[in-house]
């Protein structure tokens, strides 16, 4: 039985992390931590918890937190991590951080994108969690940055093509729409109920922070640089990301070709299905799961690929590695 | 005052158009038409208008229409237009299609899209309905074209990139995203609410009908052929388009000139306001307004153009051409 | 041409109330005002007017509003309206109030519910401004209390029988489901779109502020004291409010006496619908219109009223009110 | 382990209880069977399940399904069910019907309200399958009529009130809303995306076929007749129900008094949460759980009951059901 505490314990993906641990057969969650004015009866603050898991959120405190528990996962927004995940490592807990901060590893790029230096002391053993790609690096690793949601979606979607060399690594778009839990927990006009039910919008033209870590993830697998126009939208609906990539083959290829290559990729992955036809985030939601459809047009791949942006997209991708880690069946609690 | 017909009475377009027209200070609808199964009176098939428009839908009689109607607008589906144009022009009325029946000028174009050859008869003297493009043509024009939703957003949202051959005219891809009415009123499993809400999905990939609509009409404006690769998706809203667009720069681009080209090429047009960041569909709904934001963004030109599918993309812009076509002020009804 | 003001310039109601203005035939708006940091172009409040009202919102001033205004809508919070409403009167503006600081006329009850004394001195010429019972009253009045969004759905659906005294008056029972708008703009946790959005739940059951106020309108039609339980729900959707209104007739009504009944209160008037089935809030979403469905279940009349929240029970009726204070056709710019 | 089969694999409930199946410990889906063209394989009706459950939707054969199966739940429409029901148990499988046809043991009232005789040879032996009240006679029943979605939460929503004959049996309102998703999975114009998104309206006031259920099981639980009058009402959102339940106290009753009531009825159920606030359907959307919250408003007893009419409503209901009769921990695969 793995010891479970999370810091961060109000937010969006905390709460799917906790949906998907109360039904874990392996691991329990013993320590719930935020800020002060966040403690009290997790059912305050997510009442659908009221009966199914009857804890106190607290105050976080490292060394209780590392005594009690065996894996820390920090639901944590980028700078505030770090200030967690390196005591917590010292003090013998294993860490799983949902932010930013363990996840681009190209010198300098941290505090270009995020405008403070990294933790360079624990930023080399960091892994990034992506298992479809890094299983056995996940599997001893103390320190995981899990991936984006975005760029889980992403990455993914086109890891067969970048990591082949079949298509232009200058010449990438992303078109990606996510549904509104993916902009947090706090309320703010842009997520307002009438002012996004009802619409849809792009922002952060080709300057969204998942820019840059889809592309250094991008260009390990192609063994050269890559760049990637990546444009998100706000889209009505509560969970799910749709990502449209469209690359230029730079050979000819067939669509049988195609479907043989997602296929000779995935097809042992516990939690990616390669599809036939255009995937529709709601065949995902709730789910670890990511569906790819690849296809051709007008001299383009174009693949479109969806997964939960709180699930496979963080708090379940974060239980697969947290299975690895552990030596559990990777699929324990998520199937 | 000019008397107004309306042919397939029972869809939403033709619904949007009669909220459009009971607040129009020159034009009265004196007749609707539908199948059989659909006439009576108009309330039946939608409440909205109960108090509000008391009529009834009657079978299509074109002979009695024409004498009727000043113009005949046609909300039909595709082929099914056809059948009708011919004898209303003939019969002396002056008609507005809502298909794409009159769209494609191209020779064999239309059958190769539709699968049955286009109205030859009538097909040359139609004027495609878009006034920021065709102003002077369609004031006098007795049979017009209305352009599909999707090209409205995608054409102006390219037209003073493409007529200045400022973009390479085969690198061009819109990824457009659609609100459910755009589907229609016939009930399907696609469109079914437990189905699409809360899901996003692309479709038609590359193989979309508006596909060569949006390239005949941009290689109009280049004087080249132009390629387009159009991906339209499926979104959980009533009404609304977004289309993001890529497009490759063949010259240097900044954004101050690029900001200068969409301001010249709109300012003096009544229902397009250029923006300084991405519009979302919501400032937009119910309006026959276009938004258009072009940005550059890592060597592209990046342009979100949002519409609302049934007014600027259907009924409103069909107004508008009314309004040119009978020498009434443009924006009459529609501001 | 009337001259009209809006104070608060920044929140729905208001907003909606410059989409039918800018379409009314007879008014123009000349002011906005607002809070200092909500001036400013109204573009930068609500991006749709962007094009369509070229105006700047400016700090309130009294006496320059109400030298250059007719009228000064309010729409403020309850007690904001009374610190305006008096000085603008004095300064020879008439007032059109949307919150609730002139809508009690109950010695006492205002404080009790809103817990600050009245505005003694203009409270006693306030009309409650419901033109379907007011009519006559609200033509020569200086200050117009306009009516709560579920109060105008609620006396409405109920008048004729109460008026009749046709049902118990201790009897009432108002189920309401209203849309999220009618939470105001402000953004809060139980506004966010992942909170409500896919949810329904009851709230203030029996201590909402509604609830006195349509007590006492009631009460006035049926010439004595009336009880009713109010019980809103928060539906997710944009606009609408369907009350379902349970009362205990106290004679024997059929069908068809009931239906009459409400045809011989309301067929004479423009924006009232009997309908004989129940309605939807998508039938009078965006209108100025109220549908009611009476009919007879288990031994209770049930009545079903939909109405816009932000327009029949806001905007649209505020400027309905305008209509008939500045003798207009009642339905100028709202049909 | 227990084998289990559906008959009727293409609908929502059908979908909701493969969900829980596939992570259920102690069962194992072993067949599928609905209509001829529904048959092939699971993902192409639920794409869902691509990858989770591979399986192909079979023919409904008696004699092979209870063959293969320990029970097999019927997830069909009335009428359809008692096909089924009577041959299955006599082939000795065990039988959930998800159908109204077992529900109603008053003589003659099915037949009254379904139009057709009931299956009075298997109808006695049928049990309400509400665990909360029938807990042991589910144990060893070889027939479960699965309460209606409605019903569900009205019934729990009032028994500790009607079981101690604290309010008048013939002065009950229910004034319930429903998610779109319990009126099905055949498209129709009433849940066709355009026409149900943002919209709510009351329908079958008086008349919905639940309403004599419910009557019948609080008559059950009363010991003496009970008038119930039902209004449903459709919400734009995919899950959950909520009523509101209006009654009239028969003594003195004070808020501690009627919170201890509900507690004491309801501490000990595993899936039953009384509230100190309004629910949220949203609380428990997905989960098997019932929130309840009950207030004094007005001189009557308000309670506020949420579930979601697919899980505790229907699915997560029948595998309560199913883990009572065969022995298992009566939350597995529920929690």
């Amino acid at each position: 039985m793995t010891r479970v505490g999370i810091i961060g314990a109000s937010g969006y993906a905390a709460a799917d992390l906790m949906r998907l641990l109360v039904a874990h057969p392996e691991a329990r969650i013993v320590a719930l931590a935020d800020l002060p004015e966040k403690c009290g009866p997790l059912s305050r603050l997510f009442p659908q918890f009221a009966g199914r898991l009857d804890i106190r959120v607290i105050p976080a405190d490292v060394p209780s937190l590392a005594e009690a528990c065996d894996v820390v996962f920090l639901a944590l927004p980028h700078t505030a991590s770090m200030t967690y995940a390196g005591p917590l490592l010292e003090a013998g807990a294993r860490v799983i951080d949902f932010s930013a901060d363990y996840r681009l590893k190209t010198p300098g790029l941290y505090e270009t994108v995020y405008g403070t230096p990294p933790d360079e002391a624990n930023l080399p053993e960091a892994v990034y969690g992506l298992p479809e790609l890094y299983r056995d690096l996940i599997r001893p690793a103390r320190l995981i940055a899990n991936p984006g949601c975005y760029p889980t979606s992403a990455i993914l979607g086109l890891a067969p093509l970048v990591r082949e060399g079949l298509v232009a690594p200058n010449d990438i778009i992303i078109d990606a729409k996510s549904g509104v839990s993916g902009a947090g927990r706090t309320p703010k006009l842009l997520t307002h109920y009438p002012e996004c039910n009802e619409s849809l919008q792009a922002y952060a033209v080709g300057t969204h922070r998942h820019q840059p870590e889809i592309a250094e993830q991008l260009a390990l697998l192609a063994k050269t640089a890559v760049d990637v126009l990546f444009v998100p939208h706000l889209v009505p609906m509560d969970r799910g990301i749709e990502s449209t990539i469209y690359a230029k083959p730079l050979q000819d290829l067939t669509p049988g070709r195609l479907a043989d290559l997602y296929h000779a990729a995935y097809d042992a992955e516990p939690f990616v299905v390669v599809r036939d036809e255009p995937p529709a985030t709601k065949h995902i939601a709730g789910t670890n799961y990511i569906h790819i459809y690849p296809t051709l047009a007008a001299g383009r791949v174009v693949t479109s690929a969806v997964v939960d942006n709180l699930t496979k997209g963080a708090a379940g991708q974060a239980l697969q590695n947290m299975n690895l880690m552990f030596g559990y069946d990777e699929t324990a609690g998520l199937k």
